[in-house]
């Protein structure tokens, strides 16, 4: 008999979130499932890592096959920590989600969720990340298992390439009118910044973010329009920064060192 | 006359740090200064953003053409908060850093540095990332001015192609030492984690991060050889996260929808 693959599951909402548990719940029908989530909603944190600070584990649920914890860190420490003392090594695959509001276009800089994917493949790990375009905490997840099934299956058979992970987002619509999957390139875009000054009770000022997304292209081939145009969005996402298009560039730069 | 300048300034070590005020001392002979930079140490930070709690700025500096601003949030806080109180527009360039210790290879994922240099051009700005290989706070900076005062004039002048940043690192030795610039592509290379588990006086476990940085490759074409062999590497560096070489590979998961 074929031996159940080990999926750990994290996400960027925080371990109470509903869209986790929807991740979970598809995950225990494919194989045998450890999570380690952060305590606290750590959506917005990116890539980021705790180094100064200690970190904690709390136990939350252990049944055969199953494992949950807290833990009191970003999404990249999950995964960090969590291979070191969850997993014991690697598992064959990471999934991460389900992200309560899109990681499409530029948000992927932005997102725990994407952090904790990208992680797990610096690591060699087979790793995908989840997102609902609902920012909700009550948002209907019921069209996205048959998709989550679908995408995972295939990551758990063919695999991945080396070094690359992948951005599924998923429209928030009733799965009927969901047309397919696109595979698609990120979209350019930014958020335009506009915070609130305030003023507190004790007359000093400060600031609360607020932002509006804005698309700058539409283009078919990108993970926006496929989204509009009802499609779930599959980005393959590698963590090379560098923009080798213009490597040539700037090679004159050398001479005038 | 030509206009100077306007030069925007951050870092991910907190405004305290010698690294920025190094780089605040060449950016002044280059143009008008303005500095928001974190109150607090915020390496490792990644790409965070502060949306769940407030945000505050402090007044620290002001003379003729240069103002200081201490912010309580992460250099993308900074970078954002900065432009729209402190700057009110955008700058003519951005510079983040110098950063105590190495942004190669594969920390630029982690880097708060780089994540200010990358939050700029997502808005458009030209912008540089300054790190030293040294992560001590009373690291020698004096070789630095040269090699980044003739980057930044470079920039200055040619301007960036658009959506490109640049992650400048610094070899730790003596100025004539260093043989000179190379462009370079980002070093695979990962962190293996290695936590220390302690017990705390109530008798509870807990996990602080120490790791060991595994160069994958050392390739003549990457930044980390470049390091290592005494030159300053200079990668230019995208926020288009999407592998498009890959993009074919799975196209026809499309089909299968």
């Amino acid at each position: 008999m074929k031996k159940r693959p080990l999926i750990f599951v994290t996400n960027d909402d925080g371990v109470e979130a509903p869209g986790i548990e929807a991740l979970i719940k598809v995950m225990r029908e494919l194989g045998d499932v450890k999570v380690v989530a952060p305590l606290h909603p750590m959506s917005g944190t990116g890539h980021a890592v705790t180094a100064r600070e200690p970190l904690r584990l709390k136990l939350l649920e252990k049944i055969d096959g199953f494992e949950k914890y807290a833990c009191t860190g970003t999404p990249v420490d999950c995964v960090k920590l969590g291979e070191q003392f969850v997993i014991k090594g690697k598992p064959d695959l990471m999934v991460s989600g389900i992200n309560h509001g899109s990681n499409s276009a530029v948000n992927i800089v932005y997102s725990g969720t994407m952090a904790a994917a990208l992680e797990s493949a610096i690591g060699g790990v087979p790793s995908i990340g989840f997102s609902l375009l609902d920012y909700s905490h009550d948002a209907d997840f019921s069209h996205c298992d048959a998709f989550i099934k679908k995408i995972t299956e295939k990551v758990l058979s063919d695999g991945l390439p080396k070094d690359i992970c992948l951005n599924v987002n998923i429209p928030a619509i009733n799965g009927s009118e969901i047309k397919g999957i696109k595979v698609c390139r990120q979209a350019r875009s930014r958020w335009v910044e506009d915070y609130e000054l305030r003023v507190d009770p004790a007359q000093k000022e400060y600031f609360w973010l607020r932002g509006t997304f804005e698309l700058l292209e539409d283009h078919p081939e990108t993970d926006e329009w496929a989204l509009r145009n009802n499609y779930v969005s599959v980005v393959p996402v590698h963590f090379d920064l560098t923009a080798h298009h213009f490597l040539e560039h700037f090679k004159h730069w050398e001479n005038h060192a």
